[in-house]
């Protein structure tokens, strides 16, 4: 199975730092937001190796930015999602389930505090926008909600606060974990997060204004030339490892945060506003029937997982895979899956039909990294 | 410009009739409504060809629905449009801009009114399901909003009504414009609509459950041997030449119906509770400052229309080409693009700047076919 091309449109839109990622030779993309999202450059797992060891530049612009700007802006972020927002203080980003008023999932973006009145929620592959922005107009609230000129740029990899400080300066590292400052580069003021889609640790600049991303993107090429940087971009590899959740991938709007693992970032008796508390208070104290796992598939590299992969115990279903690759470091398929309380115990066997071809499956207690 | 490859995974959601479109040898894709749209067979040219002679079948399931079930489903959908939709009749499908509070296009769907209280909103290239959940949350509204497993099928070209009459029998052929009739396939009522995205004429079939889409595929091919039917899809020229607009391509959320040249969709009067009517009340009286326009520009074949071509007059801006392509009928580059009032009548020579190249557009009276 060969990949198929991607055609060119405008409405499957470009990035400030397109032209720097062709540049770099991306070989494929894949669409997210309706916006240009590179998926390879070298290979998968030449990518993987890089990321672990060195420093990559990620074109994450496809990762919008929802603003609510307001006097009504708390109180409509805080209705959005069942995460408690009250103790989150201006510099900080947290990590927000948001959800419909039946609890299922609508996306699973990380929101940053610009100040009580002005919010950022950098979303997920869904139109949250169109959401929040219903929502905004049905309760007639005070807030406006648009979708800003600001594109993400990932610095990710074991090499990230190095090349960070040689361009912003030393006080990148001292940026704690989901935290943001606010740094300058060439006169222009830009929030700059400890966050990332890996685990191999990095930032988030969130780059204000389309004009200047390449100066920034060439200032970061040419400040890390001896630290072999490179163009990379979320490697499926990595991010199964680290159990970074893909939403449309492992999970969509027929899941509620405790079935994605995420009871965690819940605090639904206190979530006063939110607008799905009522139909998941029952769900986070009976807890869910079915719940994402971290699983093992034998055998060679299983191709790309384009569909779920049912997973079977005897006769029955059980659960299906919706993410999996093959690990060079750990020697084995790893891979995201969502699997019935009946059989989510770690050292579970199952049976996984992988296009027509039966895999053993084992579930395992955690992630890899 | 090659075209890159495009990554599988789940989130970019397969089809029913994905399988046949494989068999059939799709070259190329785009994601659309995060899911896949075939762009490509043969060659966008031999394609362009073949659909105006012949008849295709298109795997248009992208088009999702949204269902608005309940007591206020008619009062929900007419929030949503500036169309007027009380003379509207069950058995009818009405194109109906989809705006926000501001006047801006969200969408721009075909609804298919199913019952009083049960309608379908065909989408365009948007979450439109989280706007109008997010409405009918807010405004507390007795209605169900769900995406349900519909995946309509095109059928298109001169031969569609035989091709449709054997399989679906003599009645599809009584099927006026923009209505549709219910018909069995297998046992299967299916909503058989004419109607679809180009104008060679033809119909799109509403399938409901996943289960029957190959079979119905299937029946489609074996019945269209001697009719020379081959897998389609929405083509590139085809739709330029007709003057079909793309959301997300030609107008955006930026845009009003009007400044789409939708405004004979509107009545902005009469249309009691839309959501963007105070908003759009003043535009349908003034008239837009800018408008979609057919355009013709000179020269050779133009590439791909990636990203929006700014359109001059001397130095000014004046507007932007965002759909391109060559046309073999008609031997000249076809464009759809956005001009000021100043500068848009008929015949106004412009210059565009094509990826540095400069060309030289004719604003015409109207679209090719």
């Amino acid at each position: 199975m060969t990949a198929p091309l991607l055609s060119p449109s405008r409405r499957v839109r470009r990035t400030p730092f397109s032209a720097g990622v062709e540049a770099q030779g991306v070989k494929a993309y894949t669409v997210y937001n309706r916006m240009l999202l590179p998926t390879v450059f070298e290979s998968v797992q030449a990518d993987y190796h890089h990321l672990k060891k060195h420093v990559q530049v990620w074109d994450v612009s496809c990762e919008r930015q929802v603003e609510l700007r307001g006097p009504d802006a708390a109180r409509l972020m805080q209705m959005l999602t069942p995460r408690d927002l009250r103790g989150m203080t201006v510099g900080q980003c947290c990590y927000v389930p948001i959800v419909d008023e039946t609890g299922g999932m609508l996306n699973d973006p990380v929101a940053v505090k610009l100040a009580e009145d002005r919010w950022w929620i950098s979303i997920a592959d869904s139109d949250l926008l169109l959401w929040v922005k219903g929502i905004a107009s049905g309760y007639r609230l005070d807030v406006l909600v648009v979708e800003p000129d600001v594109s993400p740029l990932g610095v990710q990899g074991p090499k990230a606060d190095e090349l960070m400080a040689r361009v912003f300066g030393d006080g990148v590292r001292n940026i704690r974990f989901f935290r943001y400052g606010i740094f300058s580069f060439e006169g222009r003021d830009m929030v700059v997060a400890r966050s990332g889609y890996s685990k191999q640790g990095g930032f988030e600049i969130y780059v204000e204004g389309g004009d200047i991303g390449m100066p920034l993107w060439n200032a970061l090429f040419e400040a890390g030339r001896d630290l072999e940087v490179r163009a990379g971009c979320p490697n499926l590899i990595e991010r199964i490892e680290s159990g970074l959740l893909s939403y449309g991938n492992d999970m969509t709007a027929d899941n509620t945060p405790h079935e994605c693992g995420l009871g965690r970032f819940c605090n639904t008796n206190t979530a006063i506003g939110c607008i799905g508390r009522d139909a998941l208070l029952r769900v986070a104290k009976e807890g869910p029937v079915q719940q994402i796992r971290a699983l093992d598939i034998a055998g060679d590299a299983v191709p790309g997982c384009d569909r779920p992969w049912p997973l079977y115990a005897g006769e029955a279903q059980v659960g299906q895979i919706t993410s999996a690759a093959w690990s060079p470091d750990f020697g084995t398929n790893v891979a995201i899956g969502m699997v019935r309380m009946t059989h989510w115990d770690a050292g579970t066997v199952l049976r996984a039909d992988v296009l027509g071809e039966e895999r053993v499956v084992t579930v395992r207690p955690g992630f890899w990294a």
